[in-house]
């Protein structure tokens, strides 16, 4: 069940049933030259749609712009500052918590998400308390990413080893191109890639890693293997999900 | 072209023919008891492709969530506060004018976002002054309802006369049953319906509006109807931004 | 009645009669070669005190800053950013609904504060519901443009047609003089004036309007006139004023 | 001269000869059952623009509401928070001093606007110089508060004695009656007045102070005493302006 | 009893006894060559603990970082700017006034902190209020600088006269000898310094005071000095504290 | 060398030699029965300055207060919310890389903060850049948990297994027994102890682990292991300073 393609009335009867919401969240920044700039919201958003369908959960519109201020020397790149990511996420939560959600599961697809995220969570349980919201003790925050699934993690491994890199992977190409078939990309890749270098800046980050890649040789995935990166998180998540719904 | 369907250095090559982008806005809030929780970003979204389609331009990802405070009192409704959508809408436009996008045509679906988006094109202005941005100047930001095109707005009113209403028209439902037939939704609707009354608390605007509606008759939408307002909207917004781009 | 002039004792037994308060609000930025800095808060202040006497209402200091960032390269202009504005009008209006108020009449001098003005309600309505204020739901805020009035408007029409422009307008200049007759200012206006440019940057501002005007001709404004606009302004605004307090 | 009360054009031959700016402050607070609740404002105007015509300086338009935050339980008080009276002052200065201005002389009436008046001076140097203004370093604001003149101080001792109080005094209270005597008003004031109490929350003054009054004996002031305070405080800060403008 | 070295268990038990709590406050900024960049910090916590002591109240960590943006040309400076102070102040106090403290009694060694505390302390009153804590209206904020003590102020006039000046004063100096004896610095001290100047931008700082001191003398401090200060601070402090705790 | 306890003139000489500073940062937060409040400042401070002297670095001061809104409903945490935080390490290395600084070594004593701090990194790179600071790209920051180094891990699970917890551990006691033996504290411990629990509001915090430790046995915790922690934390966050202070 989809936020956007809901009704209110909907969205009252399915309160009466659960009070889980999937919130899909990605980022909107260069992932190589061969990787998609929406790379990682179109992950999180196709994970999360698969796992409403398999949990009956309702799934809220995808946010596209996460924490991505280390790829903005490339163009395309669009960023939220932390400070304002975390106001962002705090006025979602609370407008769904005022609505009856108390179980807000986050499917990121960016690791440079995690951070700001698990602070928003902090910073909203804290102004849920300060609005004396009947239910802020009970609401929950999760933060599930998708890459991190020991299912997914494994297979890239396999497929990959060391090749799968860190940004503009080829686990995260390919999951676009099973979504996207028609958007795959060609473009020649130098064989040596940046590596190693710890994230700084942007002008840092384009230094160290001129195309964008980290350690990644996208050229191996497979829009198959993103079927199965796809099912896998699914699978995983979709359990995770409903132990989050019944943990007290 | 899409950009979030797009790579970095696609980005890079499109910035040497047009400095030009469109941001499609919406919004995430109640559209009565037939109308989609989405219908603002759906629709902004739709046509602002189709406008992308026609003029070749760069299309970003939909911002979703917009200012729909006056709506919260209706469950499934997100909204940003007009300060944090300011900030919010500052940050995307700093990004890509560092990149070297100079004009910004947004599409909007909804009412409610236009008096923030034009705080927040001059808070922008003054902002990437202070950040003594190179082509700080050149910058644009142009605002385009698609719902009030001369075209839409003839056409709303020969189809539905003063039952196009303010909120949950048929127009806009007309338009999201276009594109997402399989989601068209059926619902009984008093024929009583509020209207006339000015917006102010989500509280007062759910007493005055219980069921969503503002004055609308969204049971006249039909996908043919949506069909021809999306290829009006397109047009006459492809001629405007046209225009936008030749303006020195 | 003017707050300023009035005792704290004197509003709390206004308040046992009426919960309505007009706040007159202009800018201070540079209207042309011979308009007043001032004439925005000008025309507000003196309009607002003509409704105030015919309504028996009590009138607010007049907020003298507005939002006028894209005149702010020309010299004496002071502006808000929209975001402090939004701030400042909250922590008015909330201060004035702790004490009983709850109808709030903006009498609005100049076009630049519309959006924000917009904005801010919209954040004031939510800001007063997460503080649980006992009155939050009557609160209700309403925009009136002195300018925008029908009969201003057919006036400003008659007497300069197209002369009128949209910035140092020979309307509000002529209330300026009505009001101030000693501070009527000559200046050499050129013949061609810029006009049709949207709003962008200041700098943009300054470069398609290098006298500061938008397409008027103020030097055909009289002290004469003025006092007609004053006289339909004040007219039309109270019958407005009496209506917004009778609506519940 | 008046800053509102010129064009554009006259700043910008002012700043020629000058750049100092005369930017009167107060606050809109309850000022006993005696005082009028602009109080401070209107001192602050009055001693402002008497310095202005004595030095030739330009004199900005009053700043209306200021820090009053402890007077917000009794009706008609209005109050920024600190932190926004900051943001507010630096962007007031900010405006100013990108158009040449570069000496700030605040003429507060208002004890409670002091501590955030130097916060906001503070944070503006700061501000100025991440901005890499031209002219950042030899932006100077001073703050002269008129009660504390030492004519005016001692004035008010022979005059008043420990009647005088620290508000809602007598002096500050005569000084209104000579620049409105029209609007002087009376009222019953009980012979016992809270005194001596340090100022904490809204709540607890009000508690402390019933009727508004510290220690004050308002029933003293005569309009006659207001023209000899205004007096000696045009004088002592006319000097004071200069010397200020003197110093490199 | 030091916060730091207490555990939540003996917290809850002295708040059984009293509400009081005692934070010093200081600053690292530079002291001229000479004296030690934490001073103001040092200072104001050896003292602190010495009230503590004296007082059997609770001791909160120290902050060490204040409002020193004038000293930040010289290196080792740190400083908030004083928005964000009044942020850290407020979130401080509302975490301690939640858990039942309502008596905060800020030992200050920073004349730069004096303005943002005042104005901390007024916003965290209203911030208070809107939380609707309920000990809100018992909350206190007092602000005691130890070098305003008059036993202080007496003891430096008759050991420095006039060579106590008003920064990298020998009393502060001294004191840091007395607490610090193994960190005693000697560096040549021109027999010139500055003084007399107001205090601006951190550029016009340096300019006027190049190395750091205003109009003191700190060759002139002794340890046992430093122990002649410390001692009449707590001993008058300690008092002062402990009739604001007996103020209702 | 300690920042606090040197001159401007020293840090100067120090900037000549190196760019490095180590910042060590804990929280003011309760730690079950017989933990201090201070535990993660105190052990923090104990390391970095350990470290500091090892690798000749300069050792800021302690920032006592972090993130530990979740600990919040025990008396005596004090906590900033993340987005405070984040403008307060802004502000702080702001100020320090004007200076010349630009190898920002944070060590770290509380889990809670690490979200918050690499949030903080980010924006405040973004920010340096805004400033267009000379040296913006060159600063880096990083972040080292002492409970992370793989020798302090390795031997708390020798000594104490799955009794370490993850809150309130033997080994953070052991390191503050060994800093303050005068501050050992004795105090019943259920044998059951909370565990497994997720972290979210306050509230649901103190229900899950009511007496504040989050499966850990600080019974075990005696000053000679905290003496080898300690000394394996030196060690081996000496080699990782000295190693950042090499990465070009």
């Amino acid at each position: 069940m989809l936020l956007h393609l809901s009704t209110w009335q909907e969205v009252e009867s399915y309160l009466q049933q659960s009070q889980g919401i999937i919130l899909p969240i990605g980022s909107t920044e260069q992932h190589g030259p061969t990787g998609l700039i929406g790379t990682d919201a179109i992950c999180a958003e196709a994970i999360a749609r698969g796992v409403g369908e398999a949990t009956q959960a309702i799934v809220a519109p995808t946010i596209n712009v996460g924490m991505a201020l280390h790829h903005t020397a490339f163009p395309g790149t669009m960023s939220l500052r932390p400070s304002t990511m975390i106001q962002v996420i705090r006025e979602y939560i609370t407008c769904l918590a005022k609505a009856g959600f108390t179980k807000f599961y986050f499917i990121n697809g960016h690791g440079g998400n995690i951070a700001t995220l698990k602070a928003a969570f902090s910073e909203t349980y804290a102004h849920l308390e300060d609005l004396q919201l009947a239910n802020a003790h009970k609401v929950q925050c999760q933060l599930a990413n998708w890459f991190m699934c020991s299912s997914v993690y494994q297979l890239a491994k396999e497929l990959y080893g060391n090749q799968e890199g860190s940004h503009a992977t080829p686990s995260e190409v390919a999951l676009t191109q099973y979504v996207y078939p028609e958007s795959i990309k060609q473009a020649p890749l130098s064989s040596s890639v940046g590596s190693g270098r710890k994230i700084y800046s942007a002008a840092d980050f384009r230094q160290h890693y001129p195309d964008g890649r980290m350690g990644s040789n996208p050229a191996l995935a497979t829009p198959e293997h993103g079927k199965q990166f796809y099912e896998l998180a699914v699978k995983e998540l979709s359990n995770d999900y409903l132990e989050f719904l019944n943990e007290v």
